[in-house]
């Protein structure tokens, strides 16, 4: 069957996120029900739990049996590994709860750093402080050192990731839910938000599933 | 009176930090009480509660009154104004719960950031997921791209911050007190626990106090 008419699905620690003839649908943790089904549904799966009961349903295929995980490192999440397995060259940039930056160089996985989400570093920003309370300014000018606090703190977090991301040289890509905010920070960048369905989409191709 | 005679107090929001014949003494907020006295204490404060009970005590003389802060911008904390009085160029990195840089070249501030101390930091990562709960690896080699959990944490903390600080080839002052763990990764960097005491010790020059 082609790639595009199968069910995908990648799922987190709150939502089952599904994919299938190009469009993408949420469904939150709480309100997914697990039934038995003919239809074939290839995920990924972060959540533990989620994936000790998938287990049990022979029509859900884990497509993290078909990683040559030789190219990736044991603790590496399978939400990284699919964003490298959808780009040749590029920095890929996931930007959920963590910031996730991988570097991927002609097909290989070449290191990557987890940095922390938007708004998991604002609410750390305002445990310090309540003085530190700023929200980032997206319109910051980055060739310019700070000397006003909204930006001495969105430079703290978002210059420091821009001034890495953009010395690597590559294409940069966005996706996750922050992408489209930083899209006005990285404006060259490729936002694509189905990133991580295409890097499922690869690895099916190569194990042959479509 | 000569300047290192005299008792300089850096006042933030847990303790009172004492500096004098070079040494220093840490009193913590709980255990301090203010009382009348004849000595000068020439202090910096970043506690407003505190701030307003000194104004009640003619001898604690606020440095802040004394500064030329149109070299500044008015939010800007007081202690990374003193750091940038304490350097005529240099990068000062201030690491305390919050983690300031400041640029200063010929005597004048540049500009500067907030990043997140290294508890608050680290204390985020767990909050994303029990699964980022790794201790910072201060030996980390940051000329490579991190390959395992632990680095790639480091680095989307540490390895951020390093890149863009060396970047502008400059001394590279360290204080606060995670300064000395910060010492592995700035291998060059000048350690100095008392640099604020010195920028206060100028102002106070400066303003003919001393």
């Amino acid at each position: 069957m082609e790639c595009t008419r199968l069910t995908l699905c990648d799922i987190g620690n709150t939502s089952f996120d599904f994919y299938k003839d190009g469009k993408k649908e949420k469904i939150f943790v709480a309100d997914y029900e697990l039934k038995e089904g003919d239809e074939k549904i290839f995920y990924i799966c972060v959540n533990e739990k989620i994936a000790t009961s998938l287990k049990n349903f022979p029509n859900w295929i884990n497509l993290q049996d078909f990683i040559e995980l030789t190219n990736y490192y044991e603790t590496m999440g399978i939400d990284r590994i699919m964003g490298c397995e959808a780009v040749q060259n590029g920095v890929i940039i996931d930007a959920g709860s963590a910031m996730t930056v991988d570097i991927v160089k002609d097909g290989v996985f070449c290191g990557g750093y987890i940095a922390l989400g938007l708004h998991v570093s604002h609410l750390a920003y305002t445990q310090i402080s309540p003085r530190l309370d700023y929200s980032y300014n997206f319109e910051i000018d980055l060739d310019k050192m700070p000397k006003n606090s909204r930006d001495a703190l969105t430079y703290g977090q978002l210059g420091l990731l821009y001034r890495d991301v953009v010395s690597h040289s590559l294409p940069i890509y966005l996706t996750g839910g922050d992408a489209p905010k930083l899209k006005s920070i990285f404006k060259d960048a490729i936002l694509d938000e189905a990133l991580l369905f295409k890097g499922m989409k690869n690895i099916m191709k190569k194990a042959n599933l479509c």
